[in-house]
């Protein structure tokens, strides 16, 4: 097994710097792919120990590339999390100043981040799509644009400096991230986890998805995510990729898994791991008896009346 | 421990005719108690194996002396019911005939069942109570009354003779009598089974006992019965007693008493027996997703999950 | 239309009382009736404007003689509840002392609550049942009883004297009575109201109750009386008597009866009626989502979408 | 009000051919524009009478870009849907063989749908991408590249022809289109409709999406599109598109309507119009208890109740 991890590349962008968050990340050689796909792949080919890559922002939402990679294909696991706040810095070579850009350069999702600024501050500079932020700011390096929007973190590496920081239009901005592996034993629960799953609906009837998300109400499980995602069988066949509160080993979210399960054309199971956004002190405590002992007490209840001793 | 069974007394009424059809009965010395709470209270206090009492009637629904029985004091189990039809005989002493009939008696709980018969055929006729339909018979032995309605096995036992039989006002009418004991292994399941359980709400809010009821709903179980009885704590509290398709070893039912244990304030099991209304056979499958296999299935899939191999 | 009211009789029992504390009893003629079911065919034949019944109480739960007549036969309609409290006075004949009482009576539902308070003070009293209190204490001015159990209030009407008065085994226990009367258009809500149904369902199948009792839950309606009386149709069958909070002029109310009315076999409606555990002032307010106002509101925002103003 | 239509342009997409088997657009003028945004745009400050884009597609689902545009900004309405089946064909300059193709093009979205066919066909061509299907028929045109992967319709604009016809890896790749204006009445219902709406959550809590959804499936009300979004107010924030079965004509669908009203944060109503998918003879009956008959009844039934007519 190689000790590295793929992401999705090029090097010097929030991929690269969300990844180096992660502890393991410092003892893995870490690899940038030119596509989540060929990430994955590497993973599912065993090239690479796990991939990185970004799997919801708080622009677009659920991103569908990762998605549909995760929801077909040979199954893999999700197994930890990375929010990462997304603000731009201006790059520049040095000695530029902001009166003298005329073309400005970024991927185009930096675009709603960065629009209201650029009205303000350079109202008439022309807007060049990048592949990247990265690669933005090496065209700038190389003399093609006047500045790019990146991460301040890439000036450093492309010789820029940054003529302003902390740039972005909306607040709360994030990115997160997922380490995916091939399935194995999901990280142990730290009281503070999320659930992945993909779920197929059996048949297409009134209720049918309210009867699905019903497995998760009644055991007091709140959801975090649900995307639709086509499943290929022809326009309005949707499955869905959901998020859900709790780990596996959390009795309440097995016998909601178990109850999906069961009423559902298919599972795919993408994993339990820690939760990023909350710590195991800050998640509050579960719905009157959906806790793990009381899941433990009624077991061994109902065991006793199997057996006539109560 | 005594072989013997208490039942509803006295000798000579549909408990006693419904309690031998129990092929077990024959092997038991049979001994009438004066009421539902004297039976009961002989297998509590150990004085009989067990008791045979009225439950539910197609007049009265559930008969609340024997659920309030069951509801409070040491627990009890159901192990057997019986269903029987109930139509009534007119006895009188032999040489009778209708003309000379001017008194009749009964329990009144016959009355709803042979008014109209009554009105058609005798309607000068003044009805007198009994404390039972074979006391009714012993009073007209006596010549107190002229004639008594009762089940025409009692005509042999006091020296009557049946004038008319097969009397019934409505079709249908049936009795249910349980054969209930101590708290033990509860019967094997048939494939044909019912389990009564009594339930306490948590708190009283607008959907509670939806809630209670959804837990058997989701998981495809049919009610048989639900009647509501007071908890002794005021007006407007209610425990609610239960029958339930299927048998606490099914896998559907075993769920759905554990959740409901989680979110009751307290459950009562009172038993999985035999259905006598129905045998193996003449069962409808259970709804897709719950029947045991489609449960092991679950389980050991998640188990699976939970292990990383999948 | 006689300005009379009709009620369960004889005189001088709770029934009797608790009618008399409804300030419109005072201009009426009160006409003790021998049965329930003879009280309401008065008010069906027109003899009576109202009848005064018993319908519920905190030992036996709903009258089922009460209900099954509001179920059945010509519809008739609930206007006014009144709850009283149940307590005995232990009436003799003046100069009677404890010692000297050797036979008590009174009507067999006041049994549970004087049971203990005799165990205790006349052990070796003697029981016997009577047709109502009224008539145990009838039997004691008499001669033919010691002592009977009735409301201290029927000690004047028989000449006799309450050589205790309190006695209550149960704490809260309550009787709940009824003004009932032919249709015709509701009292005016209150804030405070209760609104009482029966309902069939259209077919059995698992969930099917659960469904009915959601049309209640999704609008935010709290139950306070959840009784099953049997159809008729064999045993098994079931007919539910619900008391619901809120007034049918109440949207979410009318609302919860239009699903209803769509989805059973049949409805009845048996009135909206101040309760009397509370007043308008005491009712907290109901569930986002389901004031009368934001009724209103929704109602508007969907006209004005089909109007395509918006 | 300008007679013309605003599409997503360039001229010669399918986006075109869709918009072309609207009767109304044989009167109007069409008008490409560079972008889902620029068209509704043109509609919103009148520019147009009504925009044509694509909003949903079996390959990539919801289209994010227009739900977002629908979501966000001054409200817009759909009028029309428009299903077409997506097909290639593969146009090149009259004379070229397939041995003679180095370099293909087409916008990235045809890549999923030709995939294969060129791993069979073309294993060693050079793909561009290109900014529409017709922008790589022009650019073959120009000599740029080899062939470009267009409908075949695209040939006779550019003065190319087609290699090869029906091209397309996946069976049932349909697009659908909408027609969108500014609010006004919505069309008149058909018998088989849909009805669109924006939901926002008022709170997050375990059940929250489930109560939603809730709304439809008690009324029977089938669901034909969940598309989560983000709102913008941080990751894991999400409104709901959803396409539902019927029109705010049908009073099933009102009173859904109306009920998500009250308990959604916020309702956007994009309108409800003819389904391209079937015709009104197609249409599965409402499940019992939702016809527009059972709705009328039960609404006259509870106004009889509040008069006590009944």
């Amino acid at each position: 097994m190689p000790a590295s991890y793929a992401y999705l590349g090029p090097e010097g962008t929030f991929t690269e710097v969300a990844l180096r968050t992660l502890p393991e990340a410092a003892t893995r050689e870490l690899i940038p792919y030119v596509s989540v796909q060929s990430a994955l792949d590497a993973v599912r080919v065993g090239e690479a120990e796990a991939a990185f890559v970004p799997i919801e922002n708080s622009v677009e939402g659920g991103i569908t590339t990762t998605l549909d990679e995760l929801v077909a294909g040979a199954p893999l696991m999700i197994y930890r999390e990375v929010l990462l706040s997304i603000t731009f810095a201006l790059l520049v070579r040095p000695g530029t100043k902001l009166s003298d850009i005329k073309t400005v350069s970024a991927h185009p999702a930096a675009q709603p981040q960065v629009r209201n600024w650029l009205k303000k501050h350079l109202p008439d500079a022309h807007w060049e799509s990048a592949a990247s932020n990265a690669d933005a700011a090496r065209l700038v390096q190389e003399g093609q644009y006047d500045a790019a929007f990146a991460g301040e973190f890439a000036a450093a590496r492309y010789g820029l400096e940054a003529l302003e920081t902390g740039i972005h239009d909306a607040e709360n901005a994030q990115t997160r991230f997922v380490l995916v592996g091939r399935p194995a034993r999901p990280a142990a629960p730290t009281g503070a986890d999320k659930t992945s799953v993909v779920l197929w609906q059996r048949d297409d009837h009134p209720g049918g998805l309210r009867d699905l998300l019903g497995e998760f109400a009644t055991r007091g499980i709140n959801l975090m995510l649900l995307q639709s995602r086509p499943t290929g069988a022809g326009i309005g066949n949707y499955c869905f990729c959901i998020d859900a509160e709790g780990h596996i080993s959390d009795r309440r979210v097995a016998e909601a898994l178990m109850g999906l399960k069961r009423i559902c054309l298919q599972v795919r199971y993408l994993g339990s791991y820690p939760r990023a956004d909350m710590r195991p002190g800050d998640v509050r405590s579960p719905r009157p008896g959906t806790s793990d002992e009381e899941f433990v007490s009624a077991a061994d209840w109902v065991a006793r009346c199997q057996d006539g001793r109560f």
